[in-house]
């Protein structure tokens, strides 16, 4: 993994951090790799950053806070929350926050690509 | 590490991602640590959450945007991130987000202790 590709801001980030129960780890894992897929393909999604060291963190960057808010609803990602709350995690926060200022070492906000910077 | 037991929104969200060289990986853990007891002790730190899995991710939670900028200007800090620009990191971005929302899987939001809700 590395590190997203984010525009200027502003744009938003979902914060989620997550404490895994040892349940189902088979099904977790399945479950992760096809919300990825999935979130890549929504409308509005900018990039994914990723780590779980006991504490997992997942921060998922969009365009809008409106797209975030509707990835959220897609069904299948529903019946994903759903059994995240269920069996996969012992307890988890989110948070939804929009990013102001961005810098890396190399200036003021990371480019997007070419022509931006 | 647990979640951090952040307040009701709004609150400031610092979201640090890095890749790590392989150099002096001793001198990078002392001051890791160093800097988590010094973040600790500064004036609207709230929490933090951290872990790293090839790319590392860490989030601190403060008060105010202005608490999180004063953090950042403190000295010991400096000579630790410009250590960090030369030394620990391949790569890094520093992304500033005001949190907006936040929820667990008990509510709205996360409890900042006794009488919180």
């Amino acid at each position: 993994m590395t590190i997203a590709p984010t525009p200027e801001p502003p744009y938003t980030a979902v914060i989620f951090t997550s404490l895994r129960t040892s349940d189902d780890q088979e099904g977790y894992t399945r479950a992760s790799e096809r919300m990825a897929r999935l979130a890549e393909a929504q409308p509005g999604f900018l990039g994914v950053e990723s780590a779980r060291e006991g504490l997992g963190l997942t921060v998922s960057y969009w365009a809008t806070e409106a797209d975030a808010a509707a990835w959220k609803q897609v069904a299948e990602h529903l019946l994903a929350r759903r059994r995240g709350r269920e069996v996969w995690y012992a307890d988890y926060a989110v948070r939804v926050a929009t990013v102001t200022r961005a810098y890396g070492p190399d200036g003021p906000h990371r480019s997007s690509g070419p022509g931006a910077g």
